[in-house]
């Protein structure tokens, strides 16, 4: 019998809307690095997608590389980055915003989210000890939307943290991995607008929401970050067919495909945490996207694995496990189905 | 009038048969990273095209991130990297080498090729040097096959350059971002498994090879680099959907395809070269691969550069310039008769 | 009247055995870079007196830049140091470690001391981790004796230390800025030769212990960091005049009187603390040293910091708040008679 | 019979005025890390020698040291850095340039110095090259006065130098590790005034001239690098007890003693040159400062090297070495009439 698959968001190649439009496009010639048509189309979809006509938009392959380029551009040298301690930053990047010379100042979390408070009390204790200049000094703020674990900032929690910003000349960056997910779940009260009126830097995440790979950065001051494209260089991140990054976002904005595909695999999220629910098991996070955290007994764990790919979380108890199971927009209703059968 | 272009050999998307694959697999699922089983077919083909059945291999992105993440891999904190001066490193990576720490310890090269004269003399004076713990250690030698100027370094020339990397406990690095416009050249007599037995670490080019994008790293003895994966995953150079390099390099290789296609580029660029050189045009490096470099009078260029794209190179003198034609694998016989009517 | 102080223990230039012998020596021509008679015999005393005659020794000029010299030469790119929260490189070295390009891993302490538990619960947890070549490797634990809450680790935990690093193949590197009052207590059980045992690395400070300023590295396998001379260079630590190092040195080990002044300093901080406790004031960490950490009520603080200088350490309520006194090789029975009158 | 020596500037301790005045002030009780008032008060004798009543003036411990912590302050992150090669961080300084991220632009030098033109030359092609930004960007001028080779900048060619500067949106800085002896020196007509007009950042040497360590760095505009003491701090090169550096240049500058030892040591230099050019040897470089190189018969040399040291400094021919004698304020006539008796 064939194994259904819920281990991740990006086991498929791309959605086919965007790998028709590639091979549509395949044989014509254009300048390479993101000089091209495609790009400056796709720019341009974001901009206004986003209400902010004067963005600088930058396309990057993957969100590793676009986190340490953009955290990069933003922190001064004596500065460090505050982030959740499971943010992606914190945890699963191998290093690479220290590889940049910078310190992840690691704060406490809820819900995979940080709050004003928190920030806020960190930055105030730095700013008051006598000897802050012998200190790493916390200059950004960096958060994921939806987290790490799939939960979403509200549009009051998101302003909170700019005024904290605010108040200590700090930056906010939002990673947005997984931002099709949010875009399309119904609670979520926050749009592409907000984020740019919000954030100093942002990123749309194509990699886990139906691109090849992919990731655009928006920098709604377009002066922030000087000689941002040398600096994507510098980081091995400039794509020589940067085509490739503007034919997939311009599929993605031109007809709403982005929030479309993202609606998709909250539906079917939605879907399985009904069945879950219905079924006894506990679900941990309050996620509305498409990430479902659910605790399995052992034995039941080890059975399950058997017929459906899942990804191990992190251990519950002595006899329990937290597993995720994410959909995407190649999520069928039919493996939801199947999946059912077997829980 | 249609523009004529050979500006580059990145102006396409991919070959076809990469892209009909592309397609084919669309649908498949596959875990991420490189875990997949495309990686592993593609890893089986280029192991065997290089007879060189226990080398590791890694599939990067980029050229520029290829080189960092590999010379960050090779070289102790107190070494440096050897290159010519016109090394794609010493110019034109916005100094990515420099930003992972190291120096690029420049050469003088001529044809684009480092001598293993030059390295040898440069290698006797460091170490001859009473202050020599004072300054840089060479510790790798870079090269580039074919060089930034199109010309090829023998088998002989290489097995030089080794024997230098020896008497001096180097370690010798190949760039092959258009190895396969080396091994599509009928003057060539370098080999795959020449380049494994030869090289510490060499790269095949897919980027401008007829990929989308994409560059194996072969590494022959397995242990070179210890945890090179999470050392790319740090550069920010892991691709979370690793199959479409995967997918890439299995076809590349499958049939030969990589060859072929190489050699197609280079047909087309030895009857540019001859047209040329009838009509008069000087022709300046010894060039037998795909690019091709000619000395333009300046007002010529000008009128030329109405009807077809190429790259400027350099200035020749006050009134002519050299400039660059290149073909691909994607290049015809019929751009190349219009480009013989407008010379 | 005049200000006292218990700022902190290097607020005077040198122990006077000290610049005497600078003065004696001031006109003897040496060669530069540590090359000299003088730091060759300090090395050796030092090598004889941790009973490690292979070792080797190299001097830097202060703390901070040891830390970073040593850990950068200790850790592979992919892993990370180990530090307790409170450890001076997580806290107060403005991010020197991480702009070496590593993670400061931060673990929970226990009046400012790593527990081994702790340590093993961590790599445990990493190795078993199945993401765990997506993050960062623990590949050194640091820790320093006296810690920065002037407590002391027995021969047992550093025993039990160095046992959990040699199961995870981790190196241990112990911080000793203020070493020699660890060296001069009473209660402490560790030996030099001890610490050349169980340690990889390890640093007897100078600069806290009556040098001008001065840090002795101590690597017991001398093979261990490879041209060390060269990273020191490198990191701008080494100084022309190293026989100023050695010259220090050598007068603090060829009588013991490293040992005998962190014992009169240590003699005045029990002094401190006895008064203290008759007093009624309450003492907060274990501190055997020469530093005391007492909680002053806020008003009480702020008239006492009119006739004495001590310093700020952190909030303990509302209105308490834990203040450092701490002593040096120059501190007095006078000096602590004085304060005992004001408190 | 005794080892004449003129192998080096910093072979004796410090300038017996400053040793007195440590002795002195030994046991004075002040605060670290520069906030004393030995320092405030070299700082403003710095000032008002520089006739810059606003400089922000840092005292840092070594010349690499300083070298490294200036650039990285002055240098963005897409930048890299002008030197001479012959500069001495292009070539004796281990990569610490490199290890902070940056590129040295090595340029062809004339007498140890850099031209206007060859500047201007280099600075026109890049930004004249369609690709520059994809190269390193030159951000800033690194000069030495004098230079390595014992030269001088005269005003006009330092004037000259920030015109190019000024064109190019690029910073200036001045290494002055013997800058007393360029201002002992009759012929030169550049002032500490010059230099406070002229660069962005110069540092005044103190290691090679009379102190036991130690460089002033000026920074006319005490605003162009932001939170420079937590980037000394960041880079290991802040000194716990900074008031060693208070004093050593407080005594330099209080009465005119930086410059009459540079004074004495060319004069003593100058008596060498007279010696050499009589009896008949060749010397290379148009030093007037305190560095004399001459050329030796290699036989002569190793006989002359059993009675007296110098250094090494490059092959002249075949049977020809380039050495080099260096005088300080520590030489004495009577070593110069010695030296002559074995010429």
């Amino acid at each position: 019998m064939e194994m259904l698959s819920f281990a991740s968001d990006y086991m498929e190649g791309a959605h086919p809307a965007i790998l028709d439009r590639l091979c549509e496009t395949n044989m014509m010639k254009s300048p390479g690095y993101g000089t091209d048509p495609f790009c400056e189309s796709a720019k341009e979809l974001i901009r206004r997608n986003c209400e902010c006509p004067e963005a600088a938009v930058h396309f990057l392959v993957g969100g590793t590389q676009t986190n340490a380029t953009v955290i990069d551009g933003l922190l001064a040298p004596y500065q460090g980055v505050i982030a959740a301690q499971s943010g992606h930053i914190s945890t699963h990047e191998a290093g690479a915003i220290e590889f940049c010379g910078y310190k992840v100042l690691e704060l406490f979390q809820k819900q995979g989210k940080l709050s004003a408070e928190t920030v806020r009390a960190y930055c105030d204790a730095f700013w008051k000890d006598e000897n802050h200049e012998h200190m790493v000094m916390p200059g950004l703020v960096y958060i994921s939307q939806p987290t790490e674990y799939g939960t979403l900032y509200s549009l009051e929690e998101l302003e909170a943290l700019r005024k904290v910003c605010n108040e200590f000349s700090m930056k906010l960056y939002l990673d947005g991995a997984r931002l099709a997910y949010a875009l399309g779940c119904e609670s979520n009260d926050v749009s592409l607008a907000d984020l740019a009126r919000l954030c100093d830097v942002f990123y749309i995440g194509g990699t886990k929401c139906g691109c090849l790979f992919g990731e655009a950065v928006v920098i709604p001051d377009p002066q922030l970050i000087p000689h941002f494209f040398t600096r994507i260089k510098q980081h091995g991140a400039l794509l020589a067919k940067g085509r490739l990054l503007g034919i997939q976002f311009e599929t993605l904005f031109k007809e709403n495909l982005y929030q479309e595909l993202g609606k998709t695999a909250v539906e079917t999220a939605d879907q399985l945490r009904k069945i879950f629910t219905e079924k006894g098991y506990q679900l941990v996070y309050d996620s509305p996207t498409n990430q479902t955290f659910a605790v399995l007994e052992n034995d039941r764990m080890g059975e399950l694995s058997e017929r459906v790919q899942f990804s191990f979380w992190e251990k519950y108890d002595e006899s329990h496990t937290v597993v995720r199971f994410a959909t995407s927009w190649a999520t069928t209703a039919e493996e939801v189905k199947k999946l059912e059968t077997l829980l």
